[in-house]
């Protein structure tokens, strides 16, 4: 597979899964950081240290769609190898929704996990200082006859693209995913803009947004500092025009994946068997009061995949404008169905 | 070291720390659960299952705080052969706090992580059954000259042992702790005790309940389902006069550990000065009005650590009298100072 189609298969798995924020609408900006050279369209992947179980990855300033599919196939190697595989990862770039990555574990009976750090958006707990990324988590877990587990979930309270549709629509955001400029809880989903910052997932501290700046750290430094990418305000901004954090104490963005083979602990049969007991259980819960069910984690995505499958993805046509823009430009002719 | 003595260092360790509702205060508690036979007090642990960076343990219904500190060695080993190990434990109970047993890692210059199930009194996102544990996650990461990094949490909004303080003082609990048996959010901490369950980190939907919900689950999973144990709704319940759950699907209570060497990625020396940067930069982030500066994961219970080592643990007198029947039982004789 070339890079082209590996960056292009992870952009369609977003959209597929219903994640429209980090799917081929994000190519443009891909493109934008190419051009100020921050991205480089052809870097040579390679590990740089490794032991039988871990690796550092150096992503040559790769795009983060490329550069982590290599690293969890390194991860998944050394899991068939020794049971489990770790690989922390520098020098790359944003890598669209970790949940894909995570995910490619499953077809080799492994538990996935995908994580990476992104330039500073969150304020810790008691602070007015944006030092973290929205920092997500993807874990992927293997079932039996029942859909796989898949979490992948942003460290914050919501989500920066959720924040994004608030903006446009020109609506109140819930109190407890943004706080004002001087560090106070706020609905207005324009504080982002006004030098607030977005919170860490529980809010404030009553509501538990220490254990959300934790989380953010926790992903940051495994990303960040075992591979000695940038971390904490000095990751690098997604917008090709923000300029650059000073004083740098890495290399690019820094990503962090687990691989770990079912049947080095049990085997698979026993896992899945118990997998699918666990994800029938929940199901059937009981639920409040106009709810059907009990959501499992990945559901809805991959019941949205099944859908888009046959049906095809809907686009807004702002983003089919800048596909053909960029259609235009790299002479690519776009059919739209 | 004899079995007594690894779990009165564990649960010595928790009262150092300032974690008074998992330190001797659970004593009584881990007797009862000896005197229906549900602890094993002499316990043989052995590893059922290995690869050369996993392992599956069986505690033979040992108590917790001493089958996890052989985990935990075990992980650590493995992380010495190969960079990593991981272990997950099955047949095991309570384990106190799972930081401890975390920061068992930081001497080897090795990240520490750990997590336990625990028995079901959190309703996922949307449901009103109790079908989780409060599912606590630690992890350990050295630093240089700075304090290490110790996160440790339970995976809802709030620990059991907070809304108990609240129980206990007749007050409030704030929205998003807990909700009432129909599954609407309540301040009224005696929630749980009328049919209500306690709520995953986020509190509700709108400010990402579902992200707790996932993590409770995850840690539920890795420590249940990876090792054979009980999860979900099925996992033995901490007060031994509650009866067990029917169709228990596996052994005991789950864990999983983690070790990660450090150099297994990079130098410990270049390691740690980045994360002497980290702990540095966000100690100095602006602070909110009122707020001296912005708290570190683990640094308060390392300066209650530092405080207790000086001046001595205090204890509530129902505390030094349950130790004190305790004591004549057994025939120990208790020394207060």
């Amino acid at each position: 597979m070339t890079d082209a189609e590996t960056a292009a298969k992870a952009l369609l798995s977003a959209d597929l899964r219903g994640v429209d924020s980090h799917g081929v609408a994000r190519l443009s900006g891909y493109v934008r950081l190419w051009e100020v050279k921050r991205v480089n369209s052809s870097p040579s992947l390679r590990v740089i240290h490794e032991t039988p179980s871990t690796a550092v990855v150096d992503g040559d300033r790769g795009l983060g769609l490329v550069v982590a599919p290599y690293a969890m196939e390194v991860a998944i190697n050394k899991a068939r190898n020794v049971g489990s595989g770790w690989v922390s990862v520098q020098n790359s770039n944003h890598f669209g929704i970790a949940g894909y990555h995570a995910m490619m574990a499953l077809p080799h009976d492994m538990i996935g996990i995908a994580m990476t750090n992104a330039s500073a958006l969150v304020a810790p707990t008691f602070s007015t200082q944006r030092m973290l990324g929205t920092n997500p988590i993807a874990v992927a877990i293997p079932a039996g006859n029942e859909q796989p587990f898949v979490a992948d979930f942003a460290t914050t309270t919501a989500s920066n693209g959720k924040l994004e549709i608030l903006q446009r629509k020109n609506e109140a955001a819930p109190l407890g995913w943004v706080q004002t400029k001087e560090g106070m809880g706020s609905t207005n989903a324009n504080a982002l803009k006004e030098g607030g910052a977005m919170l860490p997932l529980g809010g404030d501290r009553e509501h538990g947004s220490h254990k959300g700046y934790m989380l953010g750290s926790i992903v940051d430094i495994f990303s960040g500092i075992l591979s000695g990418a940038n971390y904490g305000p000095w990751v690098p901004p997604f917008p090709s025009y923000v300029p650059m954090p000073e004083n740098m104490p890495g290399n690019g963005i820094g990503h962090f994946f687990g691989a770990m083979r079912i049947d080095a602990f049990r085997t698979a049969e026993d896992f899945k068997n118990n997998m699918d007991n666990w994800i029938r259980e929940f199901k059937k819960a009981k639920t409040v009061e106009g709810i059907d069910k009990v959501i499992i984690p990945g559901e809805p995505e991959s019941e949205m995949e099944k859908e888009r499958m046959l049906s095809g993805i809907p686009l807004f046509k702002s983003v089919i404008d800048d596909l053909s823009e960029l259609g235009k430009r790299f002479d690519v002719e776009l059919k739209l169905v």
